[in-house]
């Protein structure tokens, strides 16, 4: 079950610091972070990890592009060591440690900063989700993550290892549009996944809508509200980089990005399908149980309504009155079986004509 | 019964793959594209089948219009082919394939790139959606069909053949707005099917508000979400042709691209009504049971208490305590029954003052 | 009852045509079309029948305002001679004919042409609607009307036989002006008739809550749909005549056409208004319903709790064990009395602490 | 109880009309026309009653301000003969006697023309709602009420009177301002009058959810309507103002129609609010019925799943077969007692547990 | 619990007042407003209280920043001595003591002019609210604080004082910046103490729904409305400064107050993620209620039906009939026993299969 502070995770323990003062807010793996380098142009290929301590030891070319990916951002001395050699601004390697940025862009002229929230599928409660940093200067490329249970690069990275695709033939404005298109088609399998465990509740809400359906759609709604408020201001992200007012997006890479401002609004799309599918089954529900409990009544009210009746019959002649006539009668207990089954018959016919059976 | 997973088909599957890579996403029919050639000026007309390998062999003419329409984007080698020897973006070429995209329009400057949804009205459950992809150069139409279930366009061809209406005479962007015109007439007989359906069902929701009701307002709910999805965005696009930025467009022809768009929001409005009009019915529906558990309910409880202190009555009559006057008295039973006649029409009398009865 | 067809009359049997065939979407009156022709200067006056085959013989002058009125669009031959001796573009006359539009204008340069519903008060289902349409041109206005039931212009016909008002001595906008004026006038008697139908029912929801009330109000939500369907989309169209980028609208005239515009306004207002009233009885109505449900529910409850346990006791005492002391006790039928009473009682006070009595 | 016409009053009655005709839309008190002359500058005052007949008799100078306030629009000629002589377009006098408009604001160059809602809070149904006209013009003020009410201009009045405030060293746009704002004020009085009812509402809901409560929450939803379109459209009307494009509103005089402008939204900001509690109060009484019948069918159903058994049990041994043996045995009677008493306190034990008891 | 007439306080008092005239509307503290002034440059630090007759003295220099914090504004003497000495205008005199302000800016070319609301966690409800004017001019801040129930200042106080972050060496608008950033950070404390308050109630509806549940969830629904209304017009505020009209904000604080406003746009997106949890949990309750009256009826349904037949067989036994020739059978006793297990086994059966049990 999703935990529903997730969603209220809030920035309250920051309040009183200066602005600048990196404090990461999020969990805090115990192991340290993982820093990998990649730099590449057509023709060459370096792949290697980078110690805490050498961050700022890479040699940034004009000739190839560099790409430093950092997993784990609770490691706040990398963080800044890294934030000041590239001259980041303090507010953005304040925003790179606290974790619960809302998406968003940020022209800082010499390079543009960027934060989405990234999704990876897990079996047990369906994704789990960390803020992605990602730092796009003249021939570089620098991405935070938050944690450290991998990310959707792998792709990328095997184009990049292979020289599959335009990838290395390109600028640092291509691979950061890769990067964003590879979090974003990453969405896909995250609505796939919910999807799938939609039409499965939809099946259960029609056939058996016990108490606890309640409960697992109250789940899933939940966590649509968490997916719409992690890519819906994804939109405005894509559209400021498409429109492309800043010179580090060269005007090829514009029609790559608009393409994934499609997919995005694909995404939202998805998501508003299913958060009307969801309120359609929650409308479902509750008529199913209206539907349950009228039938239940429906029951109690034809066997009440013929026995009680039937009762007072039998009742009636159990009296011990000196002289009830009828008692005397040859076949009075044959007459009061008829007058029993005749009353029965009627009121049979009387549910019936209500087409209450 | 409309599959709920043909609303949440998403491009998962593609996550990973460089862009321009063509993966058809969609049903995948046995059979092998069909490819048509239309060449036609307003003298000339042409009509052929092509194959597979020589779809490249085509000459294009200024002084003619080239309509090649390609059913079947399943068939990857063909679209790739066609893509190529007409300068299409690779990303272009994907979106062809990949079926699930969002109405959009694309000025790739040599060429608009238009994508839809196609409805084909279907006996079994409405309607049939497949995407179509027009591509609209100077002086040619390319049109991708997803599947092979036909099409809307019969009326164009025919109106191409006999040279009825201007098509003959005009150009490319012409041709272009007579088959969004088609499409789009294509939606109203569906909405109208769909439209029949909704008053059968309201007239059932009043007469016999049965669960299974229930069942079929949530179906017609979900086709109303899908045609929404499919036909919303089309205005945007409509609106981008009409207002014409494109050289491709000729000023006689956006007063055409209007009309379309006039009828797009008619479609859009229609889309609307029926949603409010599903939302009463379900309101309708829920009141209904709502009356009924009521109407039952005042059944038992008009029989219940009339009957339970009768029975409590004559149960008095049946106790064996030694002496209890009333058993001894001349005319007890009789008058046992006269209390129990004047309380039921008491009870009845009461019953009518509340209007229950 | 306003039949549901109404809302979902839709295009679908134009589909395949090509652009610019008249074909008549609508109902067709059994008599033909009856064509009026006025033409007024500040001292002339002339008003006379035209046949169907002289439509065009009317001499058009530069010096006084000619309004010719059609009655009938089904009469698709006259449409199409006066659309052609008028230079209409094909779309003009397909969509005068075609009797679903949405309420639009358009600028053809040398006459504007509007669509808008007319709704004509009905005694039996408050309202009749058909379609107007009006071409605008230097010195001229002709207006279709879809059917034959009359129309809102009796008083413009008056005003301009008599002379009384500005109407004769200004232009032809200013008599477009006039007519647009009528028909929004007549959707305030529309209005307040629905309006008085909306206080019956309200009183109605309050007292009698029946099952019937739910189908009317229904009814209700329907015809509201419907009229603010028709009524809407007329904000934008004299917002777009008031600005006045024609110029064929005179200045002075700009500002009675704010004031239509101010009344449209006003009837959307009050159409909003409606929804809400309708909202809050359609709540009225169902906690109605709850709350007899209720009080029934309390009825049978508080005869059914006192009962059972009194019917128990005699029973009880109707055992034939072989020694059951009470039953020989002096007074046992006394007691038991005693102990029925005072058990009534107890449950009555608890009825009362409950505030159920 | 507010009557619900008070929100259907309508234009229809002046349907067919030439513009300009003044009809008189509204109640027409007994009483005629009530009429008052103020004029001043920084030192002089002058306060005087006028006859009907001599509004056009006052000399209006450039070096004071003169405001002219009528109250009781049914007097159509007075509006004709000032109209007339301010030169008042027909539109505008028209506007000022049917006292339905919707707040706006007119720029006719020469002066302004605003129409809003003054609402007066009355003892017995909230508040009573008319129309006011303003008309600012260079130098005056002309001020028309549509009753005889009274107004919220008392303390503009006592302002002037005793030369309080700058009211008096200021010109008429000054003045207007003032008048704008004692109306808005007014419209504070009655919404926190509406609030205390809101209150006193609240408290009921939630203690004793009776039938007349929704009766009583659905007339003040009835009446935060009728708020709500009064005082919406204010909020354009003095942006408008506020903005400046006219004249005949100084710069120093904005900076108190921003002010003004500020307590509408706040009035706005009120208005949504009491609708969300009013939406809130509806969804807490529905759930305290539902709440109710749910604890009376709990007490129901606690009383017979304990007596039907036992019922059934007592009738068990009294039944007339020869040989029950149950019957003969010694201590029959307190067997039997037993087994009820064991039956009884299990059920109960049961209901402790389903937490029912 | 909150006071609902929190929500409801206007300005109804200040009606017929001249605009600048000095009402405190709010809460009426009998401690007299604490002053408090800081100078400070990046050398120099003095900070000391000011008694309410010398607010006046303090010499302002170019040199340094100068910051007077006032607490209380219920002290009208004081605000009107330090709104003329530094030249505010009436109606931000009028605004600063009138605390019921919606959060607004407004640009007086010499200062500008911030009202919003401060948030201060509260032990018993959750949180107090107060009202804080901030004005900024050259070199100067003033902040005007509704209460005395302290602020959110504490951290910028201790900053200035130890000279930690830039704050010292900056100029007032800087520190304009330092204390909005720490009233939105509070805003976060709130949201997350909220957010926990809801968590537990989640909880809580879930597992027992009880009635009181429902007045608390309300209880949070008016405080989100609350905090909503409080939060919401905050963002246009900072969207203004941070655009920066105004000489009085250099470029370089320009970029933190971007960071203040996402702060703000993440404090309203957790708003509107409350609220849609807390509807979600309104419905959660609601259907649980009708899940429990469900549950009730089922067992009342089984027991009744099961025993309904039961009594009646046994009260047929149980008649005097002179010849009911069973009860002369020599097993009859038990006969009728197999009959009733019997009947009992199938209705068992029978509810077995609707899954009722």
């Amino acid at each position: 079950m999703m935990r529903a502070n997730h969603l209220i995770k809030t920035r309250a323990i920051k309040a009183g610091l200066p602005p600048g003062t990196l404090v990461h807010i999020g969990e805090t793996p115990a192991a340290a972070a993982s820093i990998t380098l990649i730099q590449f142009d057509e023709t060459n290929f370096r792949e290697e990890p980078l110690a805490s301590g050498t961050v700022c030891d890479t040699t940034f070319s004009d000739t190839c592009v560099t790409w430093i990916n950092v997993e784990g951002v609770h490691d706040i001395e990398t963080i800044r060591a890294l934030g000041e050699c590239r001259h980041l601004h303090p507010l953005v390697q304040e925003d790179i440690v606290s974790t619960i940025q809302r998406p968003k862009v940020e022209d800082y002229g010499d390079y543009l900063f960027v934060v989405m929230r990234m999704l990876l599928p897990q079996p047990e409660n369906g994704f789990a989700s960390e803020q992605l940093s990602l730092v796009l200067g003249q021939n570089y490329v620098v991405t935070f993550q938050e944690g450290l249970r991998g990310d959707a690069f792998g792709s990328i990275r095997d184009r990049l290892r292979h020289g599959k695709g335009h990838l290395r033939s390109q600028g640092a404005d291509y691979l950061a549009y890769g990067l964003l298109d590879a979090i974003v088609d990453g969405y896909f399998s995250v609505l796939e996944n919910f999807g799938e465990r939609l039409l499965e509740l939809e099946e259960e809400v029609a056939l058996h809508p016990a108490p606890q359906v309640l409960v697992q759609l109250n789940e899933l709604k939940k966590q649509i509200i968490y997916l719409r408020k992690s890519i819906w201001p994804l939109r405005e992200v894509l559209s400021f980089l498409e429109r492309g007012d800043s010179d580090l997006i060269a005007g090829t890479t514009r029609v790559y990005l608009r393409d994934v401002y499609d997919h995005t609004i694909q995404a939202i799309d998805t998501i508003e399908t299913y958060r009307d599918l969801l309120a359609g089954m929650l409308d479902l529900y509750l008529s199913s149980i209206s539907n349950r409990t009228n039938e239940i009544m429906k029951f109690l009210t034809i066997v009440g309504t013929i026995f009680l009746p039937l009762t007072f019959i039998v009742g009636l002649y159990g009296m011990n009155f000196k002289d009830i006539p009828e008692l005397q009668w040859q076949h009075g207990y044959l007459y009061v079986w008829l007058v029993m089954i005749g009353l029965s018959l009627g009121m049979i016919g009387y549910f019936r004509h209500k087409r209450w059976l």
